[in-house]
């Protein structure tokens, strides 16, 4: 009597087989639908949750790798089709406000911050996302300038984002990070966002619980200026661990920076760090430093702040021109060493790192 | 037998003398109160609207000129003393919003507007006060950014304001400006505000109807960052005539800025020039510009605006440190000049000018 594979063997191994973004398996997903045994060959049928799915060949991949590991199987053939709408919602529910955050998972949420404009918030979310990435953590950027985003361009991202089964998916940088931003779901990017407070808050909360951010070690929140809706709902609707508040040299940028100071103390969330951008300009004909917004305001911002100073950053024709061409990930100052050193000292997370 | 003045002839007198900031005459705002007359010594006490009237001297000066003017009077006694709440409400009505802006006449309505922030819209805002108030015009500045206000520092102006009879009155800066911002209504400035957009929008319209602005030629609107409550509210809420845009060379401004320049378009209010701060930076040891925040973008942002390029300003590092001591006044820049005509041009003034 010849032995063969049974359709329960086949079920046990894809139940040990997770969607790699949902983290449940594929036959608690309802995934796993055809499966045909004929003379040691498998051939089985797997319901995507949606067509667009970037992570079809790893799924794909996994199935075979499964299903070979059974004695008696000669030969699997994976056919992928993906569901209608109608399963989709019988799995997921109907599509609501929040469906992705019960599937995120994310150690610490960092907001970057100033109170004032101009100083170099998304610059420095950049950069700190870039470091953290290269030394293996895992990092998203959410962009809470709802009017006035810099990270796409930062990073050389365009729109339009696809929606994944339970969230719309954040796009990823050249060096792998997520981010998400309210220019991606403009249908032209010069378009303005003429919105009230109220929606502003709203699509903050939305970038928030209805992107499949995945795990991640660190969500870093980049905000506008200010201390209204933006900042306000970034504080108390997502759970913000602490603030890098950026500041400038001028005396202008410190008075401004010292109000974001006394916001994020009334509202109860710690300031991690204070970072200085565009401290000074080294003159590349004569090698000086010039103090182009004058001397350092910083100690008087860490005092109010009761914070570290992270980094001292120049002001960089090449970090400029890097940040315009959307390649602020290639960005290289010797100060970052010190800033990532800071920060993950002030926000450790607590997972094994995945690679780096 | 002795001919004397009456008490009508110097009613008669004092009707033509105005009240200087509410533009009515004495007699009609029931300022005159005792006149006594005795062999040509004439006695008129004179009920300020409020206690702390910065005018009452000028008051004082022109009630005695036009009583001295009479015939037969051969001294002039005039007392001050103030209406009481009860007489002030009595005349102006019960405090409410909007009381100011009956009594303002305002020719031009300008806002300061960038869309990004940090790209010195305040700054632009200040010069082109300073600027317009040397050539003799009348000139107001609206610190509209309600959360990072800098107005206040460029010009030194600390609150609090005083209340005038039918609103705040505005406080005066060394070179004439009548400014008005959020700081001075705050029991400290480093005080964040913490509101949520319609308080933004509110204030927005507050420091405009509640505020004593007078008769001015030219308001200057500094809005904040942004296409959100701020300028939605000016937008919707003031007689804007124009708006100048200002940019920087960084490709990320010019995106961000191409939004605000949209935003403009979609709620009707025409642009009337473009100025691109920190152009270039010019090394004080070699004299050779550099181009720190990359090649100018002001050309596409000029055709997106269908606007003329009003300036180009360098970055100076004597501009930083007088902004920061509160002397935007005193700024010297060559290119100023050309400023000052191209936006008088675009927003000319009918009226006669008053000095200068």
């Amino acid at each position: 009597m010849t032995t063969t594979v049974s359709q329960k063997q086949i079920l046990d191994a894809l139940s040990k087989v997770n969607d790699p973004e949902l983290h449940r398996s594929l036959t608690d997903l309802k995934m796993v639908r055809d499966v045909v045994i004929h003379a040691g060959k498998v051939e089985v049928t797997i319901a995507l949750t949606v067509s667009n799915c970037p992570l079809k060949s790893q799924i794909e991949e996994d199935v075979r790798a499964a299903i070979t590991a059974l004695p008696e199987v000669k030969q699997v053939s994976v056919k992928l089709i993906s569901m209608t709408d109608q399963e989709r919602a019988a799995l997921f529910g109907e599509p609501k406000e929040g469906a992705a955050a019960p599937y995120n998972h994310i150690q610490n949420v960092v907001a970057v911050m100033s109170g004032k404009g101009g100083v170099g918030k998304s610059l420095v979310t950049g950069l700190l996302a870039a470091a953290l990435s290269k030394k293996g953590y895992r990092v998203g950027i959410l962009d809470a300038d709802i009017t006035g985003p810099s990270i796409p361009m930062l990073l050389g991202l365009h729109g339009p984002v696809e929606p994944g089964p339970v969230g719309l998916r954040p796009l990823q940088s050249r060096g792998g990070l997520k981010v998400m931003s309210m220019n991606f779901l403009l249908t032209n990017e010069d378009q303005p966002v003429i919105w009230r407070g109220p929606l502003i808050g709203k699509a903050i909360t939305q970038l928030w619980g209805d992107v499949m951010w995945g795990d991640l070690d660190y969500l870093l929140v980049d905000l506008p200026p200010g201390t209204s809706d933006a900042a306000l709902s970034t504080m108390q609707s997502l759970p913000v661990k602490g603030v890098v508040m950026v500041t400038t040299p001028q005396g202008l940028s410190a008075m401004i920076v010292r109000k974001a100071v006394h916001m994020t103390q009334a509202v109860g969330v710690p300031i991690l760090g204070v970072v200085e951008n565009m401290a000074y300009f080294i003159c590349p004909d004569t090698g000086k430093q010039h103090f182009i917004f004058g001397p350092s305001h910083a100690t008087e911002i860490t005092l109010a702040a009761s914070a570290p100073l992270m980094a001292q950053l120049p002001i960089d024709p090449n970090v400029a021109a890097l940040c315009d061409a959307g390649h602020v990930e290639d960005v290289k100052l010797t100060e970052i060493e010190g800033l990532i050193e800071a920060f993950v000292k002030a926000a450790p997370v607590q997972a094994e790192r995945q690679h780096g």
